[in-house]
C-alpha cells in the first residue's frame, strides 16, 4: 500500500485561456511536487458566488478526508474581504470570505472553524493586490495539504459571510429556492434538496418556476413523454427541472438565479 | 526506478462547466489517491457515440499497458443499456455498451473479453438513476486500475453493441466511410484508415466528399497550393481532408457524419 | 520527505475538443508514468506565437527548478523550422524554433543554451509529418524530465528565432510595446514590464493605446471610478490596461497585437 497523497481541488472563474490557473499550480508544486491537483472547473460565470457555492456542495465529500478544496471566485480581491480557511467535516476549504462557503457551512451549522489566512509562512513573500489566487490561496492550500497546522493559519474568524439567496426557505408546506446552476444538458438545478423536502413531508408536490408548474417528482425520465417538463431529485440530491430528451433552459428560457417553489398541493 | 502508476483516462461529453467530471475524480481518488487521472476531452458533442468511438482509437495504445480507459457518453443512462468493462490488447475499457467500443473492438476482432459491471464491490453503495459515471464507471475503473481481478467484475457479456456506420465498407476497389470528427483546425477526419486503403491496393486514388473529388493522397501539405483541398493519411493513420493554410470545414461546409469515398481511378 | 517529482507543463493551441493533447500525455506516461503533467492552457489562438511567447513568461519561474516547459504552437510543422530544447535559469523548454522562446530568452540574454532535438533516442520511432507534438516534443520532454542528459539531445543550435514585435523598444523617455494578451476579464496585457519602465525612470507617465491616453499608473482599482480606464502594473509585472468594474476590450475595442506606448509627460 502506497501512502496517501495530499490533494487540492480547484474551482475558479479564471477560464481556460489565461495562465492564471497554471500560475497557481506552479506555486503549489513548488511547495511540494507530490501534491495532486484536481481541476473541478474554471468556468464558473465571472464573479458568480452563488454558482460556486452550489457547485462546491456537489463534489467536496466525494474526495478523501483531508482534501483541501480551493475556490477562487473573488470580485473583492484587493479590497476588504478576508482570505479564509475553513475546517469542516475533516475537509479544508481555502477561499475568499464572500459567501462561497454558505451552503457547505449551512449543512454543518456550528460544526466548523474558520481562520483568517494571515500567517506569512503560508503566503508568498510578495503579495500582489490583484492575484491572491497565486499569492495567498495557492500557497495556503499547499501548506494545509502537506500538514501545516490549521490552527497556525491565522486568528479565528467569526461570522463568515452568507449569501442568503442561496439558502432555500421552508414555511408551511412550501419551500422557496432558486436555480443555482444550469448544466450542459440544459437542466435547471435548484438549491432545494432532500432535507428541505422532508420538512414539507414529501408527497403530492407541485414544482413551479416562471409560469410553469410541474405535478409531482418523478423517479426516472421514462415516466414522462419526450418534450415534457419533469421535476426530480437529481444525482446531487437537489431538485432539478428538465425536459425529457430535451433542454429545460430552451423551453423555459429563464436564467440561473430564477425562483423555484416546491409546495404541497393545496398550499399557496 | 519508481514503481508504475495506475492510470485512468477520461473521455466524456460532460463539458467543462459542471462538476460532473470533478465528482468522478473524487470517487476515483477516494478509492486510491495514487491513481493518475488523465483528461482526454470532456467536449465530445452531447450523446455523439460515433465521435467517441473514433476518438478512443487515436490515443488508447499510446498509454502504458494496463491503463484503464473510461468513456462516458451515455444517453441511455438509467435505461436498459449495460455498463461493461472490456479487456483488449492488455488495456481496459470501462463504458456503457452503446457502441462506443465499436472501432477498438473491430481492430481486435475476436480477441477481446467484455464483462458486465455487476459486482457490488466495484460500484458505489447508492447508485443513482442518472449519474452512472460517478456511481458505476468511476469506481469500477478505479478498482480495475488498482488490481481488482477483471474476471470478478461481473458475468461475461456477449454481443457488445456495434455502431455499423462508423465501420468503413470496402468493396471492389472502393472504400465507403464517413467523417467521424472535425478537428480544431477544420480538418475532416474520416474512419478510413491505412488498413482499408491496403485492401484497395493504394495507388491512383480519388477521395470524394459532397460534390468534391480530390485526386490522390498527398504526403505533405507543401504538395498543393494555399487554398487547395488536400487528402492525406493523418497522424492517426486515417484519411483526412484539409485545405492548405485553410479550413476544410469552411470550404466544404458539411457536418461530421458526412459520407466519404476513396476509390481507385476508374471505379464508380 | 518524498522525492521530487518530474514535471512537464503543456501550453498549446490544440484546443480541448480533440485528442491531440491526450495523445501527447499517453506518450509521456509511457516513458515514465511518474511524470506529473500540468496543463497550462490549450487555447492559445491558433498559430499565435506572440501570445504563447508572452504566456510562457507568466508561469515558468513559478514551477520548481528542473521543470520542463513544453510549448506546441507550430504552424511550421513538417517544414524547415527546427525542433529545439532550451536550458535557461535551471528550467528546460521544449518547443519549435519559431520565436515562442523570444521573451524568456530576452530576459536571460546570453545565459541560455539551445540544442536541436535530433537524437533518435528522444523521439518516437516513427515521426509523422504533421504531429511533432506527439512524435518529437512529448518524448523529448519526458526524457529530459526524467534525467536524460541535455547535452545529448542534439547539436547546439545558434541563432534561435526572435519575434521582434513582442520585444518592447525603449528610447528617450518612451517605451513602445504591444498588447500580447487579452484576458478573460477583458484586460489588455502589454509586453511592457517593470524593467522597461525603470529605463524611462518611472514617474509621471502617460499610457496610450488607439486614441486613448491614460494619465499615470495606478496602484489599485480603487483609485479610479467605475467605468474609467486605468493603467497599472499587473500581477505578472507587465503594464495592463483595464476598466474599473468593466472590460477594457469592450471600451477600446482593439485586438491583441495593438500598439501601446508608455512615455514621460512632455515626450512625444
Amino acid at each position: 500500500m502506497m501512502s496517501k497523497k495530499p490533494i487540492i481541488t480547484m474551482l475558479t472563474d479564471f477560464g481556460e485561456n489565461d495562465s492564471y490557473v497554471g500560475c497557481m499550480k506552479g506555486v503549489i508544486l513548488s511547495i511540494d511536487s507530490n501534491i495532486k491537483i484536481v481541476d473541478i472547473s474554471h468556468n464558473i460565470p465571472s464573479y458568480n458566488m452563488a454558482s460556486a457555492a452550489y457547485m462546491l456542495t456537489t463534489y467536496y465529500e466525494l474526495f478523501p478526508k483531508g482534501t483541501v478544496h480551493m475556490v477562487v471566485v473573488d470580485p473583492g480581491v484587493g479590497g476588504s474581504r478576508e482570505a479564509i480557511a475553513v475546517e469542516l467535516n475533516d475537509y479544508y476549504f481555502v477561499l475568499p470570505d464572500n459567501g462561497i462557503a454558505t451552503l457547505v457551512i449551512n449543512r454543518f451549522a456550528g460544526r466548523y472553524t474558520a481562520r483568517r489566512i494571515e500567517n506569512p509562512e503560508v503566503m508568498s513573500s510578495n503579495v500582489s493586490s490583484t492575484f491572491h489566487g497565486r499569492d495567498i490561496f495557492a500557497p495556503a492550500a499547499a501548506k494545509l495539504a502537506t500538514g501545516f497546522d490549521f490552527n497556525e493559519i491565522g486568528p479565528e474568524h467569526a461570522g463568515t459571510r452568507v449569501i442568503k439567496t442561496v439558502i432555500p426557505q421552508a414555511r408551511r408546506g412550501k419551500v422557496e429556492g432558486s436555480v443555482v446552476h444550469i448544466d450542459k444538458f440544459g437542466n435547471y438545478i435548484t438549491n432545494i434538496n432532500n432535507a428541505n423536502l422532508s420538512e414539507i413531508n414529501k408527497g403530492a408536490l407541485l414544482v413551479s418556476i416562471g409560469g410553469y408548474t410541474i405535478m409531482g417528482l418523478s423517479k426516472t425520465y421514462s415516466e414522462k413523454e419526450p418534450g415534457e417538463l419533469i421535476a426530480y431529485v437529481g444525482s446531487t440530491g437537489n431538485v432539478e427541472i428538465g425536459v425529457v430528451k430535451g433542454s429545460a433552459v430552451d423551453v423555459i428560457g429563464l436564467p440561473a438565479g430564477s425562483w423555484v417553489t416546491v409546495r404541497k398541493r393545496g398550499v399557496d
